[in-house]
Order: C-alpha cells, then sequence, then structure tokens
C-alpha cells in the first residue's frame, strides 16, 4: 500500500508570452485558458482523492491572495508557503522538504500548463510515487511532439523494473539541429517539470551538490513565521539563495534520477498560437472567447474580458483585449509579443 | 459691396461607416477626424469674419448638447433650431429661411465632409453670393477624383458673366459605368451639398415645387416656440413633412440653378479608408492616433480613445477603439462597416 503523496504545487511566474492576458500581476497560472478554471485551480483538480495528501502550495508575495481565492474557489485547504523573493525550484522545493517529514513522498507539480488527460497523470503519479518509495528522484517525461526548442529534454536509459527508467542524462533546452536529433532518436523525452521523490531523498541530494543552499534553506526555514496562515521563510537569509532549477541543481548531478513517461496531453501553452489550437473553432477556423464577432474571417482567434471585438475580412490573427491593453498580432508577428509584454510589465 | 452671409450649417446625421468612432448618439460632424476640431467646428470656423452673419445651425434633438458644446468651446454664437425629427434638407433650409428676411443670403453647409483649403472656400462663397444677389440658387461644385458612385454629380451648363455657370442638369448618384462617363466627358462635378441663395428666392422656388412642404413648414414655424436659446417648430406639424433633399425637391427642378466650381480640397471622409490615406503616415504607412504601437506593420491605421492598442506583424488593417467596441478590418472588409455600424447602433 503506497503512502500518500503531498503535491507541491509551484505557483508564480511571469510568462510575457500570453501577454496582455498574462501579466506580472496575473501571470499564467492564474488564468482560465481552457474551461472554466485556472491553470492553478487545474492542477489543485488533479492533485486529489485518495492518494493524494493535502497539498503544499509555494508562491510569492504578491500571488498568495490570487492562490487563496482559488482555494476557497475550489474547496481546498493547502499549506502556503510564501517565498520573499522566487530563488528558483530547486530551494522552493528544498524549502517545502524541510517542513514535511523525510518520509513524505512529494509530487512537485508547475502550474503552468494543462494537461489534457488527468487520469494518465494520476496513473503516472503512482508509478512515480513506487519508484520514489524505492529511493529514486523521479520525473515524468513527454513524448515528444516536435523539435522543440523551449523545452529540456531527458534522455532515458536502462527500464526499470517498473514502469519507468534510469535517466541517461538532463539535457538544457537545445538548438533547433539538436532537438530534431533528440526527436529522431526517439530515446529523448521534454522534461515537464513534474517530479516525485521522498523529501528526504531530495534533500540529501541536494546537500550532496548544493550544500550552501539546503543550509540556507534549512535556516530560512527555521527563522520562518506563520502569518495569517502562510509560511514566511526567513527574509534576509531565503532571499540571499542563487536561484537555481531544480533541473540545474539536481536532477543533472544525481545518478538516483528516474523517469516515468505520461502521454497524458501535456502542453505548456506556451504562446497564444498553441492556446489558439487548444481552443474549439468554428468552421472557418476562428475561436471567440468573449465578446466577439468575426465577419469573413479565417483563423482569428480573439479573446477579450469585456469589449466587444468586431473582425472583418482577417486571416490568421491573433486578438487579445485586456483591461487597457489590445494586442492584434499576425501569426508570423506572434513570437514577438514576449517582448512586448516585457516592456509593458516592466 | 456684398450684403452679409449667414451661414446655415446643418449638423446631424447618422453616418455609420465611421462606426464606432460615428455613433448615433456623436455622429460624424462631431468628431475631431482631422486636428483638433470637430468636422462641425470646423465648419463653424470657415465661416467667420467679416462678409459672414451669425449662423444658424440646424441640428436634431439629440444633438442640441454637443452643438452647444462647440459653440462655447469655439466662442461662437448661433442660433439653433432643433428639429423634432430629421426631414431632409429642404425642409431644414426652409425652416431657417422663413425666420430671417427673404433678402439673406444663406449659405446652407453641412458639417459632415472636410475642406483642406478654407480659403478656396472664402472665395467660392463669395463668388456664390454675388450670383445668390442676382437671383440664383448656386451650388458649389467639386472637380470630380474618381468615377465616384456615392455623389450626385452637377453637369456644368453655360458660363455666366462672374465665376460661375448655369446648371444643366442635376443627377442622383450613378452606377459605376455612368460615373465613369462624367469623369472622362469633363462637364461633371460632385455635389458637395454647399448652396447660396437668398432664402427669398429658395422658398419661392420650394413654394413653386413643394407647396405643401413650404407650408407646413411655415405653419411649424409659426407654431414654434424658443426654448433655452433654441427654437423648436411645431412639433407635429414638422415631423409630418415628407423628408426629401434639397437637391430633389429643389435643385433638379428649378432653371434658376447655378454653380460655382470650388477645388478647396472637399472630402466627405466617407470611410475609414478615406480618413487613413488622409491622415499623416510614418514611412511605412502607419497612421496612429491615441495610444498605438506598430511592430513591422505596414499600412495599419490605429485610432483609439484610450486602451492602448499594439499591431504587430500586420498589413492594411484598420484598428479602431471606441467606448466597448474593437474593431479591426482588413482593407477588403472595410466596406463592411456601415452594416456592422447599423447593426449595432439599432
Amino acid at each position: 500500500m503506497l503512502d500518500k503523496i503531498t503535491p507541491l504545487i509551484l505557483c508564480g511566474g511571469s510568462g510575457t508570452r500570453l501577454w496582455p492576458r498574462s501579466r506580472a500581476a496575473r501571470p499564467k497560472p492564474f488564468l482560465p485558458l481552457l474551461g472554466d478554471r485556472s491553470l492553478f485551480e487545474e492542477a489543485l483538480g488533479r492533485c486529489q482523492g485518495e492518494h493524494f495528501d493535502r497539498p503544499v502550495v509555494v508562491t510569492g508575495a504578491a500571488h498568495v491572495e490570487l492562490v487563496e481565492l482559488a482555494l476557497v474557489r475550489t474547496g481546498r485547504h493547502a499549506e502556503i508557503i510564501v517565498e520573499p523573493r522566487p530563488r528558483g525550484t530547486a530551494a522552493a522545493v528544498a524549502l517545502a522538504a524541510v517542513r514535511l517529514p523525510d518520509s513524505a513522498i512529494l509530487l512537485v507539480c508547475p502550474s503552468d500548463h494543462h494537461i489534457g488527460r488527468p487520469d494518465v497523470f494520476t496513473k503516472a503519479s503512482h508509478e512515480a510515487a513506487t519508484l520514489a518509495e524505492q529511493g529514486w528522484l523521479v520525473c515524468l517525461g513527454i513524448d515528444p511532439a516536435a523539435a522543440e526548442t523551449r523545452f529540456g529534454y531527458i534522455q532515458r536509459g536502462e527500464a526499470l523494473d517498473s514502469a519507468g527508467f534510469r535517466v541517461r542524462q538532463f539535457v538544457e533546452k537545445p538548438d533547433k539541429e539538436t532537438a530534431a536529433k533528440y526527436l529522431s532518436s526517439g530515446d529523448f523525452a521534454w522534461n515537464a517539470g513534474i517530479f516525485c521523490f521522498r523529501g528526504g531523498d531530495y534533500l540529501a541530494e541536494l546537500e550532496k551538490y548544493r550544500p550552501e543552499m539546503t543550509a540556507a534553506v534549512r535556516a530560512a526555514a527555521e527563522l520562518g513565521q506563520t502569518k495569517d496562515s502562510c509560511f514566511h521563510p526567513g527574509e534576509a537569509i531565503y532571499s540571499a539563495i542563487r536561484a537555481e532549477s531544480l533541473d540545474y541543481a539536481l536532477m543533472e548531478n544525481t545518478d538516483r534520477a528516474a523517469m516515468v513517461m505520461a502521454d497524458m496531453g501535456w502542453s505548456d501553452i506556451g504562446d497564444w498560437q498553441t492556446l489558439k489550437r487548444m481552443r474549439e473553432q468554428d468552421a472557418n477556423g476562428n475561436s471567440v472567447r468573449g465578446s466577439g464577432n468575426v465577419i469573413d474571417c479565417r483563423n482569428v482567434f480573439i479573446e477579450t474580458d469585456g469589449p466587444r471585438v468586431h473582425a472583418i475580412g482577417l486571416d490568421d490573427v491573433i486578438i487579445v483585449v485586456d483591461g487597457d491593453d489590445v494586442l492584434i498580432s499576425s501569426a508570423a508577428g506572434s513570437t514577438r509579443i514576449g517582448e512586448l509584454g516585457k516592456e509593458a510589465e516592466k
């Protein structure tokens, strides 16, 4: 009988490629991009049921209210840990781990992606937890659909006796050529940033490769305080930690890395073009969310938070109205939205 | 020495081709489409100076406040006549004429167009007034720039001894083929709807061709009342008049019609495409009014009353943000804006 899994939901970020919908004050996890629930609410929803313990949410001070609102709306309870400044996933996960028993099985879930088949996610989580109980540091791997350069890749090693594999290597975001090689080799998976391990194993490995970070996290946890039901680590010491991703600080170094493949309809909804493909479309490829009106249009995407959008005679255009910003971009132009968002949200 | 001219400014309408900027509650004359002044303010500005008397403005009840605001803003005084319902230009002009001496020289000025060379307008007005003093009903003619089907045409007859011509015929909006013939003949001018005549001459001719209308207007004027400095004709009788244009009711019938050509940079700013050509453009043909931002764009037109518009990678697109409406149209699609406007402003 498997121990219960403690979901550790990481919730923050400042994705700018979905600007102006995604903003510094309300980043991607808090947007209902598909359906009625935000990506954070989707993450909460995926991690419930008899096999899951009460989740831990790590977020930033700017987003605590949004997290609490989502918990109220979904009727869930969670421990909230507030990072005074974002210091990367390695420290964020360590901070949660030091506050839980070493034996707790943590499932690290970013909340900036969509999972179309949550049942497959549940199954893969259990397989990962089984390996975690054997001392593995497990990641979920996604069968790559394209030679994508926006993700890290994981190379598969020998099969383990259960559903998983050893990891041969973690690789950072490759260039286009390398990504194409990975894709054709059939040996590589996308790294979705979902991990499963026992808290104690994680801390022991992190201690090995990042002893200073681990010590700093422990000290910050000891100096921390609970205010308004949220745990705040010691600010000065936590803020001084060098920000590193869990992948880079630990997974690339450890020889205890394993992988479970999860064909779970994963998408990071990396930009408006991607979201457009995922939204329901009419016979002409148009998709409208909010008050919109398409006349003689093809492949037009409209998202508006209020104003009525009237599109006439357009082809392959993204239109997003949010607050005081109106974005209108050709398909080709959409790669520049990120820059625009960064500039606007400065 | 010429008598002073009384400008008779017609101000109303519900142009929908400049929707959503032009709306039922704030139609084209009240929009500052070029420069800082509305077209109505431009019309007021053209008709001032030593040769002009205090103007008379005919408008609808819905627009009296906008008229008064414009008068305050420009520091002008005018007699305001309020039509209970719009009954066409023939009746509107008659209503003003019956309240003025028969000898008054009226200059009928619609306020839904732009005149780029007001000095030429002034000169042409004086020429027209000179003919009006001789008993002619004078229209200003515009040298046609294209085989336009949106305007009525005026065929030139023999030259008069001053700057004008007799009118051979007035013709309603022609089809494309006929318009092309008119253009190549060199004999036709566009009818800009600007007329000059003595009030008494106008009423006498109208009496001849539209005796019922003339009688109704006289009765409505007699039953009228001045309230809040505006003259309101008798509502029931005025509202029952059959709406007809001055052109149709009178100019097409009279043999006292004359024309003065006026190369005065006239444009009715009939749609966004036309306005786009008239606005200042950057090296890539983009023109932005309000808070707008063009990236990799060509021939993009932006007009926004507040929200920031960010356009990326677009070619030949019209973008208008007004109140709660956002219009985005291709060049080809822009002919459908009128329908959209009619539907939206119902």
